[in-house]
């Protein structure tokens, strides 16, 4: 009942790899480098900053994007799962934002296309930012200093979400980790890597992780059922990819995290429920691949793991334009107003 | 019975001036101009910066020194009180951070003489970040990359309190804010003020205001009643400097904020209850001074407050070291553990 489950999509990944790997990727391997980031619109790019760090697109004043997607700590909260408005416990572990543009789609069952739709999410989820696009324009439009901002990037003073959201986007787009150890490997540096943590690699290539992490990000590019080989046990409710789709094939499939920079993002797993790499490897292995890797292949593959953490987001701390007299303020002990 | 109250600290302050601008003031103005840090250690500085930004010294893992002071919005959070653990009220406005260092002591009562010794406080306050100093050091302890920076700004690889809290006491002695416009102007730039904003400094002196707020950071330097003309009228429980020393007569005394960015840390006084610059001087006006500026006094001296704000501070977002797996986990929603 269960192999099987597995192999199609291992071959199906197989082809998949081997077809990208003859077109582009450096020593056929199935990971390929990350590239800088080469942002189009640096002004864009500079206002999406400063929204991605503002808590004033939250209810409270007091969460921003980057509360749960720590630029300090790899993109991530490193909580099982995040804290929201009025401390409201989250239903699934924050995902990095590095890397994030290369994803297949958004949040862990996809269900937002791209980073601009992902941005809107949490500004109006009652659980999180707890906010409404209708408040958070509203803010913004009234600080001089954003709509100097807006009417630079946009040519216009009007605020919107559209242009709130894209300028996030396009500064998480920027948010990419190149130059990992791995990726110098990758270049030719063979000094770059030590047998063990290249053991671990092949150990990672041959045991059939790579068929879903795979590509630039390392995942991030494919649905996969959580618990091929064995069901996964978790109290975590999430369905996945069903909650989207209403598919029952769908049930418990979620996007495959990336694990670029993943030292950085502990706990693992959409319910946060891996505390080190080393329980998730194991995890891993024997749920989705029906291997139990001994204590040292575990230490391998984890060597390895820890050679794809790149170079980490280096700016300087945006300083947000103040609010002004006229400017809605945060409810942060208020009752609950309107919705968006 | 309200106007004597006044007098004997408005003489013993305008002595104070006179004395001090005798000294050194430029142009004899009883304000004057912040100077640039010049940090002794700057690797001790880079340390105190990183824990700054860490809210792995707190218990929920969710909230740092940045998260109430911060430093993308002028040192404060803007709340009328601050989000403790848990969604706590704070009891009291969350003074600015920036040049703090010239206060005379810590905290609206004065309860901590210096910066070190603030630094501690939170961190172990059940209310803020409900951590303890046994926890987190320990937590640091565990981290390597934070056993690799205090071996190499104290020679020593054990971690304590003591070089915790004296490593971001560093980092906030950095946060100062030289060169505003009314800087530039105190250096001899007469265009760097309108006549407008100049008038408002005229009105603000021969009104009484600097009185107590005078100095480098335009107060932090004293003590004072709040509500001396009238008394000051809020649902704010916290007595002043009196729950420090126990004296009647300092009930109600309170460290003079600095006005020093002043734009940028409203809501102001120590409950946090005035929204705007305007409602702060009206208030203040009546209440310390016996006052009721027109309309266009407030606009005057609204308009010279606006040109404290100096250069904020600008440096590079510091990357945290990650968690290893030894290193003890926040407890976002777990129960009480263990106090300091």
């Amino acid at each position: 009942m269960k192999t099987p489950k597995l192999l199609p999509a291992v071959i199906a990944c197989m082809l998949a790899i081997s077809a990208g790997a003859a077109m582009a990727a450096p020593q056929n391997e199935p990971i390929q480098p990350i590239k800088a980031a080469k942002p189009k619109d640096p002004a864009l790019v500079e206002l999406g900053k400063k929204l991605y760090f503002d808590p004033r697109l939250s209810k409270s004043g007091f969460i921003s994007c980057n509360s749960c997607h720590n630029l300090s700590m790899g993109g991530t909260d490193n909580l099982k799962t995040s804290i929201g408005h009025n401390w409201q416990e989250g239903p699934i572990n924050s995902p990095t934002v590095l890397n994030s543009s290369m994803n297949v789609a958004q949040f862990w069952d996809g269900r937002a296309a791209d980073l601009k739709a992902q941005a809107g999410g949490p500004i109006a989820n009652p659980g999180e930012m707890a906010s409404s696009h209708v408040v958070a324009v509203e803010v913004l439009q009234s600080i001089p200093g954003y709509v100097a901002d807006f009417r630079k990037v946009f040519g216009t003073d009007k605020v919107d979400i559209d242009k709130v959201t894209r300028a996030i986007a396009a500064f998480e787009e920027t948010l990419v980790t190149p130059n990992s150890r791995f990726d110098r490997w990758l270049a030719g540096d063979k000094k770059a890597l030590s047998a063990n943590e290249l053991a671990g690699y092949k150990l990672f290539k041959e045991s059939g992780c790579v068929a879903c992490h795979n590509g630039p990000a390392v995942g991030g590019n494919s649905f996969q059922k959580m618990g091929v080989v064995e069901p996964y046990k978790t109290d975590n409710p999430a369905e996945g990819r069903y909650a989207v789709t209403g598919k029952d094939a769908d049930r418990f499939n979620f996007k495959v995290p990336t694990l670029r920079n993943v030292e950085m993002t502990y706990p693992y797993f959409h319910d946060g429920s891996a505390k080190t790499l080393k329980e998730a490897v194991d995890t891993m292995g024997r749920l989705q691949l029906g291997k139990s890797f001994s204590a040292d292949e575990n230490d391998k593959i984890v060597a390895f793991l820890k050679t794809l953490t790149g170079d980490q987001p280096n700016f300087r701390m945006p300083l947000l334009p103040p609010s002004v007299d006229a400017t809605p303020r945060p409810q942060p002990f208020g009752k609950q107003t309107r919705a968006d």
